[in-house]
This record gives structure tokens, C-alpha cells and sequence, in this order.
């Protein structure tokens, strides 16, 4: 059957130029990045202009970015490595209530371990006042946590505000721009962010590879323990190639982004046009502008997501109801309850998101498969 | 130049045929694992089956299996989760002091935590007698770690009987299988052991994958937080094409391990010869048998191993002093001091490893210009 992939919130396929630029360094060109002999030397060098390509992507500096397997190791990283560090000096941390769980987890641990943790939450479009966050601050607070743009719904968050009192109040602000690499303009220094978190495999590079930007001189433990590598930071064997990928990937993004984000954009305003005037009761999550250009995110009323993924799934059409990363569970989304959902509609829900390959001819597969399904039917 | 590479202990090349299973899941047969659409399934299967042909090449049941970045992570996970986890049963830590710093370094930071580590000393071959980790357990014992083989001098230990003694006191074993996998039999139940870590790029997978062999029923406590994959234990995209990296090297080295252990002995073995009898005054360091099939490392009196890497460099041979993770130090090798070599022949240490694609011409090339630098000779 061919197939239609609308789930690229929860990975992209690798560009075949990324994979072309990752080729060599399994073989030809391999070496292991901490050996001093010329493979080793070889290897280093790859990765550190891998490193400088995505630094500059993103307005940061080189030695201010530490590679890891995904964002999920660095939110753990940036989490768990600021507020045990920090512990003397505070321990309360400020968590949007729409994080990842990457974000969400380790901060329960930290709870587990005597942190006072404040959940801030969102309006009903998904966004985070950065009011919100001024109220919960307190003297002993040491990091703010809040996604550049929500996985689920696609908010965009206003950081370069809440980065603005983060800094006058010399708290660490932490952002997770999975979501946003590669989609939007990213600058920390714009967002004011002293850590940001990423994966490759959200912008169209490898699984298993990602990065956190740490400000310079920002105070954080090391994360994995055993070797020298990311000067002391993460030890373990630099993935060369993973990282050639990642930087090649961000190279496409640096001359494609805007294009493809308006091309994405208008597919995308299309899309959600037909399925709110095909569907009654449906309602659209997440805000209608300060949204990820790619991301369109549903609730049918009296319809089980999970069963619509699935009927559309059978009928070619790859969609989620929303991250991949809690798909199976039976709660409805955490992130969809902040927003007030009811139960009821938070259960109904349907994530779609378009990338790099997307068509209108994947748009309106969707849309005739959706009106056979027909989810708001009664029953 | 023409190259020659005798550094296959710091990272070995991807072998083509790896590459080319790889190859569709970067592009053709992409998806999340955790998808529960078509994409996401093809992926998850397509790491399930890579999960149970390492399993199975080592002795474990696919559900023993976490996979991770590579081996430090895992030894980062086996050590810190059993240890924090185990924490009410004992605080004590029995733990080679030959081990990989992915070892001891964590161990380090349980000392901080409270916990006690006994570092076992290995005979002046490296070997750790299982009778001098009986003398250090204690009724708080809660793990034991000693590699399954060294990484410098490729010493290999009797971890059966290790295991053994471990199983009768019921204590949990951890060993570093990272340089044994694919180069000699591994199998973890003949080994006894609790915990196995393990990377790719070792046996010609691709580098920033690797695994943890948890034994069905044991006490650790979860890595990386903020996700079901890997049975809750390690959250994060899992990196599918690079499990099927590893699995497809695991069943290269299932067909060839045998063969290319007696090459590479042989080859190894002349090398050994040639260098024993054309240099006065060195020794070889390590075991002369129980020592890993491509492993020859050697300490020159009065020279400086550094520099006679270096020099072989220049003159297109890679060699190292030892590991990899810790090139650049300045302090001789915690391995070598602990067999107890003198700082003046730890400082004169040479490592050559062979592997797949090794040659007689490889081994003459090293000969020749060692002894063109013939380090040696009087100064």
C-alpha cells in the first residue's frame, strides 16, 4: 500500500543528504575522536565542525554545546546536573505544566529528593504567560523550565520574555527546542535560554544523536562519568558520525527553513480548513497564530483517538493522537488536560504533522480518509 | 599516505555489510519505535528482532536487553542504578582497579555519596583471582565489577569463577564485555553475570550504540527518565537504524569470530616475537595466554610512549599508549601501575590492536618503522 506520513512531530526520515554526509565516517573515514593518531585527529575534526555548524545555527558558541544521544539526555542532563549542583543555593524549580516528560520525570525525581517544584500552567491555547512564571518565582528558585513549542498542540512560547525575567532574576532558564530546530528561527540568545535541548532525528538527521547548549560558565554536573570526552561533561565515545549527520542536516535546514515552513504553513491552514468545516464539534488545540508551521492538532467529540489513529493507520494515513514517547498509555494527555480539556475531548484527540516531504496530494488523502472514518458520527 | 591501522581496541570501522543494513532505516524504512502506526511498528520490529539477535549471540533473553548509547553509559547505569537502588541492603562496592574509568569513575562518586569501594588489585598479569574478591566481600556487598577483559593489556579474567563466587553470595555482578564481544566467546549465563555492558563500534557496528545485559528479575533503578521505551528503563527515541547496525555486526562476528581470532593471533603473536627479540630491554605487559586474540601491548624503557605513538603517526602507523577515553593525560596508566610497572616503563607503553581488516603487510609496516625510530636506543 502507499502510504502517507503526517507524524513527523515524532520523527522525520533522515535527509538523503545527511545520509550522504554521514557515510564516509563508518568507514572510510572513521576514527575515534579522542585518539591523538591522524584517524582520531581525522574524526575530531569532523566533529567539531559539527559542532561549530550547529553552535552557529543556533546563535551559541561552540564549546557551549555538549552532544548527547537526544534531547531526552539533555533534559535529564540540564535538570538533574543544575539542581543537584545548585542545591545549596536553592531548590525550587519552575516547570511549565506542558513539558515533555523528559522534563516532567526528572523533575518528579526531584521532587522524591526534598525540591519544591511549581507547575505552571498554560492558558487554553497552550501558552505560558510569562505573568504566570513572575508569580511562581521565589528567592530559592535556581531553573525555569519551558519548551520553545509544545509536541502535542504546537504552541509557541513566548521565551525571549520569560528569558528576560529569568535573567533579571539570575535564574537558569531551560528550553527544549526539539520541537523548533530546523522549523523556526532558534537563537539563545534571543530566548535568552541557558540551556537548550535537542534531538537530531526531529530536523530530518539521525536517531540516537542530539545536543545540549550550555551557556558558558553556567553551573551543572557532568552527566556521564568515565572519560574526558565534552571536555569532562559527557564521557563516552563520540558518535562522528551521527554528529557529521546532525550538522549536515542543519546546514539543509539554515537554506530551506523559511521556505519550507511557509510551504508547510499554507498546507497546513488548508488542512485544518477542512477538517473544521467537514467535522461538526471538532475543535482545533493549541493557539491559531504563535503555532509551529507544521502542526495541527484536533479534538473529536465522543471519538477514541487511539481507534481513529488506528482506523486511519489501516487506511494508509500515519497520524498520532500525539507524543510517541507516551503512546499505549491510557490517560488522556497531560498537556491536553492543562488546556482544560474534558476527558472527553482530550481522548478524541488527533495530532497531524507535515515535513520536508509532504504534499497536498498526503493532505487530501488524509481528509477523504478521514470522512470515510467520518469519527463524529453518532454511534 | 598510505595508512596503517593498529588502534582496533579504540574503535573498530563499520564494516560495509553493517552500513548497508542500516542503510533503510535512515530513509525507506523510518519511524519512531514508540509510533503505534504502520512506521512506527516497521521501526520497532525491525529493533526487536536487532535486540534478540544480541541477545541471543550472548546468552540473554531479548527482554534482559537495554539498549544505550554505548558501554558508558551502561556502566554508568548498572553502577549508579543498582548501587542507589540497593542502597537500604548494603553500600559496599567491590570493583577491579584495572576497570575502564566508565567503572570507576561512578564508583568515585559513590564513594562521595557514602558508599565504600574495595578496589581489587590484579596480579602482576593483570589477572584478578576470584580468590581476592572472595577476601573483599562483605555482609554489605551489593556489587562486583571486573571487566570481562582489559582494555589495555587485554588480560582475561575469570569472570566465571568470579561469577561464581558472586552467585553463591548472592551478589550482583557487573562485567564490561565492551572488548570481548564479537572478538571472543561471550555468554553471560556460562559467565554468571548480573549485568553486561557492551558498545558497537567495538565489533564494527557504528559508534553511539550499545547495550546493558540486565538479567530477568534484577534491582536498578531507571536511567534516562521520560519514557516508556526500553521497558521504562532508559527513556529516549530508540535509534533504530543503529540497533540494526549492531545486530547485523553481531551476526558478522557470529559467522567469523573464530576465524579472524586465530588470524589475528597468529599475526598478533609474530608481531610480539618481532618486537620482543629486535628491541632490548622491553616487555610485553599482560597475560602470555587468557588474553584477548588481536591485543599486544608493550613498555619501552626509557621512552616516552606519547611521543613513539606520535612518531609512528607521523610515519602513517596508529598505534596508542592505552585507552582511548584517556589519551592526552599526563599520569601513567592506572592499569599499568597496578600490575605494577614503574612510571619509567608505564610511561614507555605501546598498545597494538589488530582486527578485520588487518594484514601481515599491516604488521611489517609497524616493525619496520619502529625500528627506524627504534626507541631503544641509547639517548
Amino acid at each position: 500500500m502507499d502510504r502517507v506520513y503526517l507524524d513527523y512531530a515524532a520523527t522525520t526520515p533522515c535527509d538523503p543528504e545527511v545520509m550522504a554526509a554521514m557515510q564516509p565516517f563508518f568507514y572510510e573515514r572513521f576514527g575515534n575522536a579522542s585518539s591523538p593518531h591522524f584517524f582520531g585527529r581525522r574524526a575530531r575534526k569532523a566533529m567539531e565542525d559539527a559542532r561549530e555548524e550547529l553552535a552557529g545555527f543556533i546563535g551559541a558558541k561552540p564549546e557551549e554545546i555538549v552532544f548527547t544521544s537526544g534531547a531526552t539526555e539533555a533534559n535529564n542532563l540540564a535538570i538533574l546536573g543544575t539542581a543537584r549542583a545548585l542545591k545549596p543555593k536553592g531548590r525550587h524549580l519552575i516547570i511549565g505544566a506542558i513539558e515533555h516528560h523528559s522534563i516532567l520525570e526528572p523533575a518528579r525525581q526531584l521532587a522524591k529528593e526534598g525540591y519544591q517544584i511549581t507547575y505552571v500552567p498554560p492558558d487554553p491555547t497552550g501558552i505560558i504567560s510569562p505573568f504566570e512564571i513572575q508569580k511562581a518565582l521565589q528567592s530559592d528558585t535556581i531553573l525555569v523550565a519551558v519548551g520553545h513549542a509544545n509536541n502535542e498542540i504546537g504552541a509557541i512560547e513566548p521565551i525571549e520574555d520569560i528569558g528576560y525575567l529569568c535573567r533579571e532574576a539570575k535564574i537558569y532558564l531551560l528550553t527544549d527546542i526539539a520541537q523548533t530546530i530546523g522549523h523556526i528561527p532558534v537563537d539563545v540568545s534571543t530566548l535568552r535560554a541557558d540551556f537548550a535541548s535537542l534531538s537530531a532525528h526531529k530536523f530530518y538527521g539521525p536517531q540516537g544523536v542530539g545536543a545540549l547548549f550550555m551557556r558558558k560558565g553556567v553551573t551543572c554536573g557532568p552527566w556521564l562519568l568515565g572519560g574526558d570526552q565534552e571536555r569532562g561533561r559527557r564521557a563516552s565515545t563520540q558518535n562522528v558520525a551521527g554528529t557529521v549527520g546532525m550538522a549536515k542536516a542543519v546546514g539543509l535546514c539554515r537554506n530551506r527553513m523559511d521556505q519550507e515552513a511557509g510551504i508547510q504553513q499554507k498546507l497546513r491552514d488548508e488542512l485544518i480548513d477542512a477538517v473544521l468545516s467537514g467535522f461538526a464539534g471538532v475543535v482545533l488545540n493549541g493557539p491559531a497564530s504563535n503555532r509551529l508551521p507544521n502542526n495541527a492538532h484536533f479534538s473529536f467529540p465522543n471519538t477514541d483517538g487511539e481507534e481513529l489513529v488506528a482506523r486511519l493507520d489501516l487506511a494508509g494515513v500515519a497520524c498520532s493522537v500525539g507524543s510517541a514517547c507516551t503512546s499505549g498509555q491510557l490517560e488522556p494527555s497531560h498537556v491536553l488536560k492543562a488546556i482544560g480539556l474534558s476527558d472527553r475531548m482530550a481522548l478524541g484527540s488527533l495530532r497531524v504533522t507535515l515535513g520536508r516531504w509532504s504534499s497536498r496530494a498526503d493532505s487530501a488523502r488524509f481528509i477523504q480518509q478521514l470522512k470515510i472514518i467520518d469519527p463524529c458520527k453518532k454511534k
